[in-house]
């Protein structure tokens, strides 16, 4: 199953946090790329990759000119969170499609499904969130992770793998 | 069933947005309030506000200063969501504390559960709507709101309640 992640309009003044929590977000739950539109930001691909570099995986971030291009030329299945779409749950690879605030009305018709985590305003994060972990799950194994956690009722323990 | 979050350390400027979208995902999911330390913000207060009157329901947030006494204050289970803990799910009512990037450490100890939504770095925003999703769902029917969404297969529909 090969998932991946496009996020719309990206800025990088008001957007960082919120594209780098998306980013992540894909990332933990198994994707295996997130494609972003609008201003390259490096500041933002590089604290991926090091996330990358440090967690494990081969999860990749892009920027990408033409977000529609990549939509229609995608081969499997594309798939627009937004609040106003239906409750519904598209299951294996897929490209799945999230905007920021104001998102341009032809991805509605560009897409094969408009999916809402619920119909109320929330976080194109949140509902990110929710989506795949219904679709994919929680990615359990992250190949050349250089640490990784150690689950505890109380505290922190990160434990170092080989190098 | 009662739920409650309190987000520690907010920062209105580098924090706005995602407080705003942790107080919309505890709204959409059913929580009935949330409380948040750090710098007080009307704006981001007046920014919930707006999204409740309109699309309904009793949704609050509060400021809090001391934050360690509402944890230790509060009558029922309290959970911290983080990256560290334990892979489990406590039901019915509780105080759900998420943290910015640097928690101060006796929050682990204050707490019942630490609980994780996965063991690899990614986001509060999207750690709270996962958790809450599996804890209470997406909340279905918001008193007294002034529109809703009726979802579509393709584009956006907004239909006006009652004045």
């Amino acid at each position: 199953m090969a998932i991946e992640v496009l996020r719309l309009g990206h800025r990088p003044a008001r957007d960082k946090r919120i594209t780098t929590h998306c980013a992540l977000v894909a990332r933990a739950f198994g994707a295996r790329k997130l494609w972003y539109s609008g201003i390259k930001d490096s500041v933002f691909e590089a604290s991926v990759k090091r996330v990358v570099d440090q967690w494990g995986g081969s999860f990749e971030v892009e920027h990408v000119h033409s977000w529609r291009t990549l939509i229609q030329g995608h081969a499997g299945k594309s798939v627009h969170l937004t609040m106003y779409g239906e409750n519904k749950r598209i299951k294996g690879s897929q490209l799945i499609v999230i905007g920021g605030e104001k998102v341009p009305s032809d991805v509605y018709h560009l897409v094969d499904h408009n999916i809402a985590v619920g119909n109320q305003p929330h976080s194109e994060v949140a509902a990110l969130g929710v989506y795949l972990n219904d679709v994919s799950g929680i990615k359990k194994k992250f190949s050349d992770a250089k640490i990784k956690v150690e689950p505890l009722k109380r505290g922190k323990k990160v434990v170092q793998l080989q190098a």
